[in-house]
């Protein structure tokens, strides 16, 4: 089956609308969605950003945040700004993400994280928040963090953070095809479209 | 009628792509287009850019002219890369650009400057290419450069730079309607669509 890599940030706000969006858009067309979290914070620190692109220049966090809001309106997705400031911290949601694919709960998980940072105004860096939404997916909480903690699952989430930047990643969510990139969730359907060939 | 500002920057690959395709977008929603260039290179200075960011971020870059190809490739636009460094300067294009508003011929010569750029290989700040482009208008270039040249309307393009930066604009192409901004060639249709309303 033709395959998808989805990359994906927690602290996102575009990765929010493609994660909701994807498994539809991949089945429709009958391609595979391999779902990898990453972190975009070591990344844009090589480029120089001690902060989201979106907090550096105001012009762009304004703009951003107000297409962000027409593209949620026309992808029929609900909308409520996150409690804490932006970005939130997505270390802890990453790991779990990451410990639940081998299980299959990884895209659920992962949806269920987007919903609470983007329409649940919760906090996701919160331990309280991350059980209750792992338990809402069926998934055993205290297991799911010893996995997440493991030395080697934090160091699989630091070899996928370096295998998006060595694919030319330097935003989310990104997609790639083997060696093609696609940046943004304006680019999931070509980017699906690539995929099936 | 409906009206939709565009706003565009010789240098800008994206903005080719979108000056090449509005007319016909508008045209068939009804709605007018004024053809708005500006500089970006004083918005760049204000974020701390001293060049473009697809120079300043070379991974940024990198993937822009590979999507940059693919979107010229889909639109089915001729692309052959500028002859000289990115950005080429467009400040002598913009002047004339606009000097040619009253007169009407802004669209046809801002579509022949692109296609210079972009198309076939040509230099845009040399003044014998910018002749023949104005030429290729049924343009006058001794009358064109004198009304380009003319102090008022150097003022008129760094009032429309100054213009732009209080609508928000921090890039190109940008499209506004009233106070509504639209980035990017990719939201092109849905501006287009918001000032059909």
């Amino acid at each position: 089956m033709k395959t998808i890599d989805f990359w994906y940030e927690f602290a996102s706000t575009y990765s929010y609308v493609s994660a909701m969006r994807i498994a539809r858009v991949a089945a429709d067309a009958g391609v595979a969605v391999r779902w990898r979290p990453f972190l975009l914070g070591p990344i844009f620190k090589e480029l120089g950003w001690n902060d989201s692109p979106f907090n550096i220049y105001p012009a762009k966090g304004r703009y951003m945040w107000r297409d962000f809001t027409r593209v949620c309106d026309q992808a029929g997705l609900p909308l409520e700004l996150p409690p804490v400031r932006f970005p939130q911290n997505g270390l802890k949601a990453a790991r779990l993400a990451l410990a639940g694919q081998q299980a299959g709960w990884s895209a659920d998980f992962t949806r269920a994280v987007f919903m609470a940072n983007y329409a649940e105004r919760r906090d996701i860096s919160d331990d309280a928040t991350l059980r209750e939404l792992l338990d809402r997916c069926d998934v055993d909480p205290d297991g799911a963090f010893e996995a997440a903690n493991a030395p080697a699952n934090k160091e699989a989430l630091f070899v996928q953070t370096e295998e998006a930047k060595a694919k030319g990643i330097f935003g989310a969510p990104s997609f790639t095809v083997g060696k093609e990139l696609f940046w943004g969730n304006d680019r999931l359907e070509t980017a699906i479209a690539w995929a099936k060939g």
